[in-house]
């Protein structure tokens, strides 16, 4: 007998029908003697409505009213499915975000979960009726509803999962579980068994979509063991555990890319104390998050710095460096969007030196340029042309031997 | 400079354009130094719309869960109100019912208001924040969602204008007021300026639908001026108020009429003690309300009884009375579900003798047979043939000068 959140998302519980089936799945896990908690999203579309309908109202919004107004679709659902669950004889009992209370902080559609209390939730699991809690909901300091932003469910099932203490938090989702990369561009992409906390948080925050990142943040920090499977097929789907609990940690365990950002080039720069804090103290005050970044020296003794922004910064960032060029001083600044984001991610290149030296060699066997490159303890980054993406992700899938073992697992 | 109240209803608040409407109309009283709070339905279909989910999932939901489910549209269109007021400069602020909080019993789908918190909306009212009111819902003693039942805005807006201590609840809706009868079937009927509590009360309880029946009585019990008056037309509507300020009481003031009942029949009842508990106990028991009751010993020394019960209890009450036949020892059991129930209201009644005699002599001049009377202090009610239903009003119309008066005032 175990403790278990599970979630739904939104095409779980599109329609009457699946929600249905949702019930029958906690009803056959919970005659497997388990204590049952769910957490659901809207009903797929719904929250677009919602939202269309705000925006339709006021171009920019109120966030305390848009709240109001988008937390709606899960109060339907967890309705819905509680009934659903009675219907097949299973005590349900819903939940809104609210009435647990989740506390969040004040940032209305982007609120960050501050306290789950558990005791209630606890109590109705231990007498066998399930709570069917609102995803992405919550309340905030002033009383007023708060939502957690995209994907904001995720977060509530661990938030939720480590309030219960659950011995597991299984996310059911439209996919079969965490890949070694995307398997719509490379072929030879596997399942991945079990992946730690810091890995899939370097995924996750490197474009995979799998999980939101906040909710593998939250995982990590209260060692919540997190299932991502299919709600589709009943097949095991991927662990993220505790990395004691990965025994032969690989070097590299996947690859992950993001096509959010742009490259901004400035060239010239004399070099002098100061150029660089001159170029991003601008950006960083127009709250403008530049992530990768590269300087080097050319020939003339001028110095070039290249770095990256989100696409949607872009424009707004060279426009405000050329408001200062003859402050900085720099000769010309441009921008690039036509790059991509390439990572690979594994705990063992901790301990395994020439991670990094596969990944340049086979990059340049293809002849792909490698613009700027970031690292981290487990992960290294680096910015392509985009239109070397499938190329550079397929040989570094194979390089890494992460297709190979794919075919000693099929034998 | 005025504290107000104002509710609008579904069709008030039926689309984005509506709803913008309404905005309009709450600044225009904002702008003449009012204070103002509104209280609003679901948009006009949404309701339904959610109730028909809640019975595809369950044919008979948990009320707990169904509440959950149904109370939702409300919480859409306080949020888009309080953006549309937020848009034209109005400062607004959306509340839920567990948000006020306004306080019910444990009567999922048909709660009564125990306790509306006046002071959070009150402190925003007075420094000129409109707090934009979920109608219909509440938070029950286990801190779940209730709702009011069909209606249930008007008694949230009343229970609201009663904490607030507001000089005046205005109910705007699709109709002009409170009219001297339906205007639908009565071409002469006139709308009333003024009403008192108890006259309103009388007529929402006997069929007319302009307010629900729990709102007058709160508004009674409070004090509550209430005026009925159109979204659409900018015009004075009927105030609801104390008989106090009603100077010249009419011996009628309105006429109204049901066709929610049924008559039963019991003929050939032993003339004994005892009779009548034999009839009406097992009806009592089975939860079947009997209203009109007339009794009387016929020639053969045994008595009949006729009643009236809700409609959609007819044939229940009769199988119930025959399964005890041979106990009670009547001769025979039947129903009669073409009838309705006609009504005259009217405060002067007290002091004015002749009002029952005319209602008996017009009706009998039109060959109109009146199966049951019954009365009250400022009421009388008879059941008559459904087939007579519009020309006894008409003609009960013009010989309590309702129509006459509506003549005069037009001259």
């Amino acid at each position: 007998m175990a403790r278990l959140v599970l979630k739904f998302g939104g095409t779980s519980v599109g329609d009457i029908a699946r929600i249905r089936k949702v019930a029958r799945l906690v009803k056959s896990q919970r005659d497997e003697g388990h204590e049952i908690a769910v957490v659901v999203s809207a009903m797929s579309g719904e929250t677009n409505k919602l939202v269309a309908m705000a925006r339709e109202m006021a171009a920019v919004p109120n966030l305390r009213e848009y709240d109001a107004i988008i937390s709606t679709g899960e109060q339907v659902t967890v309705g819905l499915l509680a009934l659903a669950l009675q219907e097949i004889g299973v005590a349900a009992q819903s939940f809104l975000g609210w009435q647990i209370p989740l506390r969040t902080d004040a940032q209305h559609s982007n609120a960050w979960i501050e306290e789950v209390a558990g005791e209630k939730l606890s109590a109705l699991m231990q007498k066998g009726t399930v709570p069917v809690i609102a995803g992405f909901q919550g309340i905030g300091p002033d009383g007023s509803v708060t939502t957690l932003g995209r994907g904001g469910s995720d977060t509530t099932a661990v938030a939720v999962a480590a309030a219960v203490k659950a011995d597991q938090c299984d996310i059911y989702t439209d996919v079969e579980g965490v890949f070694t990369t995307d398997p719509r561009i490379v072929e030879t992409a596997r399942k991945l068994d079990k992946i730690s906390y810091e890995e899939m948080l370097e995924l996750a925050s490197q474009g995979a979509k799998v999980l939101q990142t906040r909710s593998v943040e939250i995982a990590m920090r209260y060692r919540v063991r997190v299932q991502v499977l299919s709600s589709f097929k009943s097949e095991r789907g991927t662990f993220v555990v505790d990395e004691g609990e990965i025994m032969d940690a690989k070097n590299v365990s996947g690859l992950a890319y993001s096509k959010d950002d742009a490259k901004i080039q400035v060239v010239g720069i004399p070099h002098q104390t100061g150029a660089a804090a001159a170029i991003f103290g601008p950006l960083t005050e127009a709250n403008i998050n530049v992530d990768m970044i590269v300087q080097n020296v050319g020939d003339s003794g001028k110095a070039n710095i290249a770095f990256t922004v989100p696409k949607v910064d872009m424009e707004r960032s060279v426009k405000i460096l050329r408001e200062r060029q003859a402050t900085i001083g720099f000769s010309d600044a441009s921008s690039d969007p036509n790059v991509v984001k390439v990572s690979v991610v594994g705990l063992g290149m901790r301990n395994h030196a020439g991670v990094a030296q596969t990944m340049f060699q086979t990059l340049s066997a293809k002849g792909i340029n490698i613009q700027v490159i970031s690292t981290s303890e487990i992960k290294i980054s680096v910015l392509i042309a985009a239109e070397y993406l499938e190329l550079a992700l397929r040989a570094l899938h194979s390089a890494y031997g992460l297709d190979a073992e794919a075919k000693a697992a099929a034998a």
